[in-house]
């Protein structure tokens, strides 16, 4: 399936969330309901979406990929959020990103069922987030598939510093 | 259709994310595919879902069931973002939270198309950010036709504040 026609709908802001900084912005796909639903279809038909037992859906955007992916799928749902939004018991990392410094936690709990994992975001940039998350999964002797994305960009070289395979929609 | 099967995968938390809140959290829902798909088909079910054109999702958690909606009918996905987050122009308005003091926006492009919205999200407390939304919609000149809520706390009696319908699945 050719996905050219979304590119349209991707928009471009210079100079965000601060300068130097050219910051793709999905979310017009999201007000195109045919559009985004051909979007998820293509996403969702990758074989490590296949191989994968689980979706981890990355703080915030993210939660929309993931979700879209989870039902579509039928695969349990599993958010990776920020510091301070899990209650219960945590596996949490800290992690560089293109603009800052942050960390993610994942619910124990949420992973005692299944062995093999997709992480779902919006955006491939340095990898720090993505990281991040296969930190968490390590220490939780989990498996990971590999790394849907909507946009890559290219020049951040992140795919080459990642230990799985990347599927990505839109490349920058 | 009934759903007081679904409430066993509602956990509690206690002092969470402070003290003397009880936090109640919807994401083991979200492990069990079957268990989700249900709980959506129920909240797209409504008329307040029919009678909209656009989701108004409510960054973060709203983010996953408002997705769920919006795919479900084939409607446009808008969502309400905090501080900092979404670039280009805006709609921001300022609210109290049960705990604390915030801000959301929501992009004035996605606004253009629609005069009927649903704002989803996971949980109606004393309702400040869907207030918060309702004032944004306004100013925009929007109409809104209800608030979809998997769970409502009805002690905080944010629904007779509320100028609009609110369909939760779960009360406590």
């Amino acid at each position: 399936m050719d996905l050219s026609h979304i590119e349209q709908f991707i928009k471009s802001y210079n100079d965000f969330p601060k300068k130097d900084i050219l910051f793709r912005d999905v979310f017009p796909v999201l007000t195109k309901p045919k559009i985004f639903s051909e979007l998820i279809n293509k996403m969702a038909s990758c074989k490590i979406c296949q191989d994968s037992e689980a979706i981890i859906a990355v703080d915030a955007r993210g939660f929309i990929f993931g979700t879209a992916i989870a039902l579509k799928l039928s695969k349990p749902l599993i958010p990776a959020r920020k510091p301070g939004k899990l209650p219960g018991d945590l596996i949490s990392k800290s992690y560089e990103l293109e603009y800052g410094e942050n960390s993610l936690s994942i619910q124990k709990e949420a992973l005692k069922d299944y062995q093999n994992y997709l992480i779902v975001d919006d955006l491939l940039a340095t990898g720090g987030t993505v990281n991040c998350i296969g930190n968490i999964l390590h220490e939780a002797n989990k498996n990971i598939c590999g790394l849907s994305v909507v946009v890559e960009l290219k020049d951040l070289n992140a795919r080459s510093k990642l230990e799985f395979p990347v599927e990505s929609q839109i490349i920058y």
